[in-house]
């Protein structure tokens, strides 16, 4: 373990300098991707790079990576980094967290004149939120292989503008090939975007991997009928169902284990007048869940559960799967290296998955990947009033500093 | 009781011809209120009803009265009516049976030279389905004094045009005062707009009165987070929650009483985002119940187990209410006549309380007041689909005949 320590004021700084560009109306930032504030922002990032004296290099999808050079000049990097993007009301820290942690790595190494053998790089991914261009992290997703150049140059905004042409107008559509390079390690630090690390008052998440997810449309229909004059025993309310579909499908998901999750986010009724009985009810259908074989247990279950219901009630139910993102177990070394920087740091830390998804999905399908959380807020993310405090981040980049010395080596 | 019947294949034919005006797109009618397929079907009826040889009144709300004279000049006369008018995609039956019906008897009097001593009135309600001018029931509403003329006037429809300009456009803004005159008995025959006497197989509801009703809007708030980093255990899904009220409200209205119902039409979440717990629910609240003291014990119980809900939940909950509608009991006498007016064709009969709202809920409150139900397929109404069977219609015009003719006196 190194006895370096990162400039947490320095950072700080930096994190509330880059909070200046695309402000929000509530404290938080609204910087879309390819925009003009991300331009500004990537304009930041890049001119503080070259402070650093760090080579920079623009691949094709405007993916910007930042090297420090190591000892073994041949040697493949340590790469850390995450996205500068955010949400149309996003916070400070979603993404740019992991941008700056990554930066204050290298500034730190600069301080105190240390040449690791392998090169400590900084990665900036394009588009990660999904807010103005879908799908989501376009960036991570062809450099990993996963998604085609092509696809995500002809991704069109609600303006009918095209990903290609709004990369290339703010100038970064970059000289360098998108495509995967050897990487030695890929650490990712970034706010927990949920309530375990605060209310259990942990420092730093140790990041396992990255849990499964299925997305369903389910459709519910029953008889639309007059809400005066049909006896309750003849009626086949869909909205009655899908009621008890919503008890049953969090009992079920309680029941089967504490780190599976499942939520109905979208939820409509037709015809939805106060007087008449519900025809049909549309849901979205999340479920989540570390292990895979437990998220297709867990979608077994809700399916025996609401099907039940169903016929019981008369109701036909369908419930259709719409994507699936099978679970990620992280690098056990990255991991690892992540937990041995928090102790040597004194940090209290626990071993966590994420919930959500992140760059760090498609890195590990190419690379040793981890990942390091630290606590926000209540919780609170994709919101302006997403928060963390000084120190919490200056921890973060602490263990990264660590793990990411020990990993490429002294 | 009378030996007279009424002539079915009349009646049909009368119900046919006047479908032929305002035409649906599925085999129903659009006959919206006051528009100039509301004006042919007025036409249609006066001019039958001056071929029927009666007197015919239009009041300044556009309320039309057909009378046939009794032996006794100045004795109240016993009426009968409903409405011409349609909901927008409506069917042939709602409201047009109940006007062709009372039609009916008058030309099976004349048919027979029959003089009663009391008059024989036949009533058309203006704006009863309240689709094209809220609120519904003017005509009726206005006449029993249960809302201004000015009032009615004063309704704009979507595309702005007033109640009091479309009513004299048509030509049916008329000369008589709208107000209470003495009547001796008031019954109104209707399709029952549910499935209870098809499914039991009677020919004949015989009803005693109008359920109350109470309407409430609801909101339920929770809080707003990830749907990948909330563990179950910390979550507060108002949706979740109002799953849960859905099945406490239907299972509280089924154990009260088996007349009692309970309606969620309206029902809406926000933000309504696949990945994304909720942050409220919104959603309208329709309880019924023939008698009022039980209507209120279902309120409360409904209060109770929703409140209870809420506090488990941490969820906010409120519940206000919109609109309420006392019960409405009808006149022992017209009962009778009418239970007796089927026993006497030999029909099968049920009593029942009427889910709906009919111009005779405002007649009730001014004179002794009944009504006759038939079946109507499946239940269904507010619907092109509505359908009935001639013989269906013959059976309920046959009672109001006995009816009308027991009160009327020979």
């Amino acid at each position: 373990m190194t006895e370096l320590q990162v400039n947490g004021e320095r950072l700080w700084a930096s994190l509330e300098a880059m909070a200046q560009i695309g402000p929000g109306v509530a404290g938080g930032n609204r910087r879309l991707a390819l925009t003009d504030e991300d331009k500004a922002g990537r304009d930041l990032f890049v001119a503080w790079a070259r402070e650093a004296g760090c080579a920079v290099t623009v691949d094709a999808v405007g993916n910007i990576f930042v090297r420090r050079a190591g000892s073994r000049a041949d040697a493949p990097p340590v790469m850390s980094g995450s996205h500068l993007d955010t949400q149309p009301t996003g916070g400070r820290y979603d993404g740019v967290f992991g941008v700056l942690a990554a930066l204050e790595v290298v500034r730190t190494l600069n301080d105190h004149g240390v040449t690791t053998q392998r090169p400590v790089e900084v990665a900036v991914w394009t588009n990660e939120e999904g807010s103005r261009y879908q799908p989501a992290m376009n960036g991570s997703g062809v450099f990993a292989g996963a998604m085609a150049l092509q696809a995500a140059y002809d991704q069109v905004d609600a303006d009918g503008l095209r990903f290609g042409d709004e990369l290339e107008r703010i100038g970064y559509r970059g000289e360098a090939p998108c495509r995967v390079f050897p990487i030695h390690a890929y650490i990712e630090t970034h706010i927990e975007q949920g309530p375990v690390l605060e209310a259990e008052g942990s420092a730093i998440g140790v990041v396992t991997g990255i849990q499964g997810i299925k997305w369903f449309k389910g459709a519910l229909r029953g008889f639309n009928a007059h809400a005066g004059t049909t006896p309750m025993e003849v009626r086949r309310d869909p909205l009655v169902g899908a009621g008890r579909m919503l008890d049953a499908i969090d009992r079920t998901t309680r029941r089967l284990r504490p780190d599976a999750v499942a939520t109905v986010g979208e939820f409509a009724v037709s015809p939805g007048s106060i007087n008449v009985i519900n025809e049909e009810v549309r849901f979205s259908l999340d479920l989540r869940c570390p292990e895979d074989a437990a998220l297709l247990t867990l979608e077994e279950k809700v399916r025996v559960a609401c099907g039940e219901i169903a016929e019981d009630m008369g109701l036909e139910l369908s419930l259709e799967e719409i994507w699936h993102s099978p679970a990620t177990a992280f690098s056990p070394q990255v991991v690892e290296a992540v937990e041995q920087g928090a102790t040597a740091m004194g940090y209290s830390a626990r071993r966590m998955v994420s919930g959500a998804g992140h760059d760090a999905k498609y890195m590990a399908d190419i690379c040793p990947t981890g990942m390091i959380f630290i606590p926000c807020r209540d919780g609170v993310s994709h919101n302006e009033a997403e928060h963390i405090e000084p120190e919490q981040a200056e921890a973060g980049a602490n263990v990264l500093l660590q793990a990411m010395v020990h990993l490429a080596g002294q």
